[in-house]
């Protein structure tokens, strides 16, 4: 667990992409969010105050987060100064990149010597038990993808704030690295050991009470052979009720397999129910979400409107529309 | 890779079951299998002329291998000072228990000493790659099972003994602890990061001549809640051009999980091919082989010859009739 609030770091981004991480706690935990600090040069704004570490300090944040993503994920020298002072002044540091915090000597000894917890948020912290399988209390939604990328955590994270305005219990399940950034806790599920994937959903999506949602971030596709394996932990582990498809249109090739062509949602829908009836014999698919950010308005709306005649389930961009359709047709 | 040949080492195992490791090479690798080292009380016999470890030198042996397993998986004490003795007569050691040769210290030691190599088969030497999906040369038979420890490591290692037999090319690729000790090499794929499973078993399976065929050992089942990922990574990564269905009859529910029913071969059929035709659209389901190790000679024909009927498959019972049908079967 990560202690909030966050000071987001943004170092030397060249442009908003990559500050996408700092983005999606922005977007989603706004609360967790008090300042960002930036370095010379840097081309993202979160619209937040520019802080120094001493106004942070006033300001009562706990963690300084990096929220930017470099070429090759490795920590850059300049930001490594900053990293220091921090841990000196008293903010635990978290990090998603690849290169681990606790690999850089500097950053080791600088926080030991000032008591403060480096979290490398790719890194289980957990030993994980194996799945038993066993039914538990509570309701469950899985996005599901025709690819990697196509927007699952995006609908995860837009279903469970628009439960919460309504008061409903919800929780988001974070299952990568930036959705554990924007929680503070989650399980780095593509670093698990294989045979402790689907326990570790299990133990992510533990028993609850009988009206609770869990919206677990999904991971992969069935239909992209480098992670399938991945995907199907979740849908096992996670037992799914509800499961919603995921879909980016203008895709033209599974992402990183060119000689791979997306399913359609159809294929999708008829490859997923089956499997995933193995763990929880009632799942239904529910709703359909589609990334729109490459079309026009009017031209989004009619593939919208079209995807919703064809497939008969309730069909939203979350982005732009919010995900209120998509909670509305969740089974009671 | 493990060097061979091997002397087994049967330490005090109470039965022939709690050899099943050393039962492994001995019915599937004769010519790595020297000898059998047995201690006081052991009641596992192998049939292989007992030695002392001096014995064993002038034999040509060069690996000791742990080829039994107590409760727990733990290093016994009292096979500590043979497994130190073997070390100091030149003979590397390869355990696939779950303690680990590398955590006993006096182990380390012995090994660092006289220069021997300790193998423990469940961990991962090789830093895997992503699987990028691509088409390799060559054919791929994996066994896939209705429930786990249903015989598909037998099954495979029996295809492929027949291929060799017949002066085919074949190699046998183990994904597994027993079948990594039965060859020498393989991929221990429960212990794989899950980001890297898929691209593990492209690894072990690589590029070959257009009429080599790999069997590549089978793990978990689609329908164990616990190990599907698993499964799913071997039909992506594996890009099977064939696939035999593997079933245990006598099971009453998926092992471990009491509440899951078994599916039929029917369902394990339609489920796992319009998976694997995602990585390869040519793959067919190509034979049946059944576990019927429970029931009588009579019992066991008529129910084979109904499977055949039933699923239009040649069904057989690799171990009690050969696995000839099988590679009759295999696709040209």
């Amino acid at each position: 667990m990560i202690e909030t609030p966050y000071l987001l770091f943004l170092g030397d981004a060249p442009d908003r992409l990559a500050a996408k991480v700092a983005q999606g706690i922005r977007d989603w935990r706004p609360d967790n969010a008090v300042g960002q600090f930036r370095l010379p040069g840097c081309n993202a704004d979160m619209g937040l105050p520019d802080m120094t570490l001493e106004e942070a300090k006033s300001a009562g944040v706990k963690t300084l987060v990096i929220g930017v993503a470099n070429r090759g994920g490795v920590i850059a020298e300049s930001w490594k100064a900053v990293l220091k002072d921090a841990l000196a002044q008293g903010f635990d540091v978290a990090s998603g990149l690849h290169n681990l915090l606790r690999d850089e000597p500097e950053l080791v000894a600088a926080a030991k010597e000032h008591g403060r917890a480096l979290h490398d948020v790719r890194v289980p912290t957990v030993r994980y038990p194996i799945a038993d399988g066993k039914k538990r209390g509570g309701k469950r939604c899985l996005a599901v993808g025709t690819d990697c990328s196509v927007g699952k955590m995006y609908t995860a994270l837009a279903m469970d704030m628009e439960m919460k305005k309504r008061g409903l219990k919800s929780s988001f399940r974070a299952t990568g690295q930036t959705g554990i950034l924007v929680t503070g806790e989650g399980v780095p599920l593509d670093a698990v050991i294989a045979d402790f994937m689907a326990g570790a959903v299990e133990w992510l999506t533990p028993d609850n009470e009988l009206d609770h949602w869990d919206h677990i971030e999904g991971q992969g596709s069935l239909f992209h052979v480098s992670y399938s394996g991945v995907t199907m932990a979740l849908i096992h582990g996670g037992q799914p009720d509800a499961l919603i498809l995921c879909h980016e249109p203008t895709r033209t090739h599974m992402r990183g397999l060119p000689d791979y062509d997306l399913p359609t949602l159809e294929q999708l829908r008829d490859t997923v129910l089956p499997l995933a009836r193995i763990a929880n014999p009632a799942v239904q698919v529910t709703g359909i979400s589609v990334n729109t950010a490459a079309l026009g308005d009017d031209e989004a709306e009619l593939l919208l409107r079209e995807i919703e005649d064809r497939m008969g389930l309730p069909t939203v961009d979350p982005y732009r529309h919010g995900a209120e359709r998509l909670v509305d047709a969740l089974p009671a």
